[in-house]
């Protein structure tokens, strides 16, 4: 048989034609969001006022199994799908591992992550519906982009509500938006109710993601023409990520290989599960088995040490509750360099998988991680981002195991991005700067006692 | 017939195995390299206490036209080639032309450049030979982080001088270049003689690439078992970069078109010169016809406003001297974000078919090249460099041409990288703060009235 390339590429007409929708496949299904109000599940007409029509469609969704993509999203996916799935041959070398290890690279675009599988797919349905625009918010800034470029491509308007701090201390990402045509604003802001309050009580704040996302939803919901959007975490952010998988399977295929571990870094849950979705409807119907882990900070561990419980998506409790495996929406993640992965909570799907036992999740220190990324560098080219160094710890030591007991599995992992932003973190780790604080069972503890009572 | 799509990819098989020697079918070779002393053409003897033997030889060797790439290349060469030609629809419908653009994007690997192709090939001859390392400079760094890559690789030593503005200004660089194993020094350092008698002259001097050129070479020539390396300029340099006009020619042959026009962006000529290889070839031996355009800065005209003469590759006048168009070894150019294009000379080779009549060249303006980048952006989706972005401005003229005439050509422009680590020139562009200095005929002329006298 010939030698399995190094990259293998679907061609162009290889790429998915319609969406894989895992919740069709799931006995139990996700639970419903709650409205922070009533804590009654949310009708499609309350949501409608925050997210566009058709989006809401696919939210509430949970019974189709396929969604046709829209002939002007996969004209786009055209510019940078299908990514390739690697082989990592050099890395298997370097480890002596009897493992064969593949990795699908979703950084292969200027957004430089996977987040653009769903924001070009949010800014169609903006544009479809005939908005003038969409906010959001941004931490470290790769949904940012990938929106941005979104936007540009619709001609939407475009308006981010940037973290204060990183605003003025990661100025290249905000540069990259404003290419992209999109307004970023420093947040908290005075362009806001919300963001005017929070000046006042806290004159000095350098702001957070929480009041982002409150500036950005009170933004949508106050001006006519526009709608919030938001890149992970909720139902129809996997819905769209789901070509990630699609493609990792039909490459699989193309060169007769079965996958036995897939692995993904796990934030909102937005790349993993878009990843697992077609191995888990197949393991969901039992056709096939797969271990599946999802891999976390130990900073920042919701699924390894959280409570599935109901609790809010968003630290200023205006957003809706979801059920999910959480630390508690006032939990703050000792300052690290994954800013993708320091999510509270965890997209109910995944959480309602890894509590019916389909899903394994493990968790790592960030200097580990670093360890990780700077080998799979230097043997494979790629300079990877912290948030995707999680999944290539998981891939490593998974792979070293096999090596261990002398099997041969076959190992996929997601690589969802690369890490030309992140040389701060980089830096740091090179002067053995690094910090792996972990939060402490009383920590955590004391966010989950906090938890909203749903009854 | 079926449409062309956006991304051509040949197969790894297709890579191509040989680089081709566009000297070969060259009526007019460009001129020998002369020792700076004695002003004598440089022998093989001469160059190799300086550059590895076989690199000598690829130098010297005016007649092969295929030089067999090795398989431990090739290998290398398959984590990241082929790279991708791109049809860039979107870029047309935007402009209104009836011209068909394609692009070579080179950029899709961690060093973020084409300068790849080269560094591997150059760490191989080095390892090949027994070599503990090499050593080399880098102003903005892109060649630099390539070298590292390719060191990391082959598991050798990679000594990096790195102009002390920017190893201080560009950080991010720095620490990829660290990523990948390279020890990276700012220059003028007390490592070298030249560097201490330099810090000694002028204690608080920022560098400059002719000092930093000046220290790599010393500690190649002083240091057993290591040699210099460059990644532009040199005959052997273009040679490995054939590859990238090799796989250009071997997409269009396979979705059945013809290029009219070719255009590349030139500092060095590396870029250049590769991508227009075979072409060039075609168009030497008659075969066809082929409208070649080089792009340079305004800021730094060497084709446009230099003299085709021998002079020095560096401004400390310790390297050989090479016959090219230049502006004077001693000429600076005014501050621009294209660092890759700010070299005084071009290849000698590009310059004796510039001569001879066998290329066009074009010069723009730093803004307007960034308005083209920008546009290019927002329709193409790909972030482009402020080198890259020269060759874009190039090839929208000329489809606006085509616009104007009416006429369907075939334009192919290299897209040799990324610009994910110049966005302060982007914040720049955007704030308007972007200088467009061009140098007076008289600024230009006091350098040329020193040119060496050679005879």
């Amino acid at each position: 048989m010939a030698k399995i390339p190094y990259k293998i590429y679907l061609e162009e007409k290889e790429i998915p034609t319609s969406w894989y929708n895992v919740r069709s496949a799931m006995k139990n299904k996700p639970a419903p969001l709650l409205n922070p109000g009533t804590l009654k599940p949310m009708k499609a007409e309350e949501l409608e006022g925050v997210f566009c029509k058709e989006l809401v469609a696919q939210e509430l969704d949970n019974d189709t199994p396929f969604f046709k993509i829209p002939d002007e999203i996969l004209d786009f996916y055209k510019m940078y799908r299908p990514s390739p799935l690697m082989r990592a041959y050099r890395l298997e070398k370097q480890l002596g591992t009897p493992a064969k290890i593949y990795y699908k690279f979703e950084g292969n675009n200027t957004s430089g992550s996977h987040k653009l599988n769903s924001a070009i797919a949010q800014a169609y349905y903006a544009k479809k519906q005939g908005l003038k625009g969409v906010t959001t918010e941004t931490g470290a800034g790769q949904w940012g982009t990938a929106l941005a470029m979104a936007c540009a491509y619709f001609d939407l308007d475009c308006k981010v509500y940037m973290v204060k701090v990183s605003y003025e201390q990661k100025p290249f990402r905000r540069e990259v938006m404003r290419t992209y045509g999109a307004s970023v604003t420093p947040s908290p802001s005075t362009e806001t109710e919300v963001g005017r309050k929070i000046l006042a009580e806290h004159p000095g704040t350098t702001g957070s993601l929480g009041c982002a996302i409150s500036e950005a939803v009170e933004k949508a919901v106050t001006n006519e023409g526009y709608r919030y959007v938001l890149g992970s975490v909720l139902n129809q952010v996997l819905l769209h990520q789901s070509v990630i998988g699609l493609e990792t399977k039909a490459a699989l295929d193309k060169v007769g290989e079965k996958a036995d571990i897939i692995i993904g870094c796990a934030g909102g849950g937005s790349n993993l599960g878009g990843l697992v979705s077609p191995f888990m409807g197949e393991k969901l119907r039992g056709e096939r088995d797969y271990k599946i882990i999802a891999v976390e900070p130990a900073s920042c561990p919701s699924l390894t040490r959280g409570k599935f419980a109901y609790d809010f998506c968003d630290t200023g409790m205006v957003c809706p509750l979801a059920k999910m495996y959480t630390l508690g929406s006032g939990f703050i993640p000792a300052p690290n360099h994954a800013g993708g992965l320091r999510y509270h909570g965890m997209s109910s799907i995944l959480s309602q998988l890894y509590h019916d036992g389909y899903m394994e999740a493990v968790s790592y220190n960030q200097t580990d991680v670093f360890e990780a990324a700077e080998l799979f560098a230097r043997s494979e080219g790629i300079l990877p981002a912290p948030e995707s160094s999680h999944a290539i710890k998981g891939a490593i030591d998974e792979a070293l195991k096999c090596k261990e007991a002398g099997e041969e599995k076959t190992i996929v992992f997601g690589l969802t991005g690369t890490g030309y932003f992140d040389m701060v973190a980089y830096e740091k780790f090179h002067n053995g700067e690094m910090s792996d604080y972990i939060p402490t069972d009383d920590e955590i503890g004391a966010y989950l006692a906090k938890l909203p009572k749903t009854g």
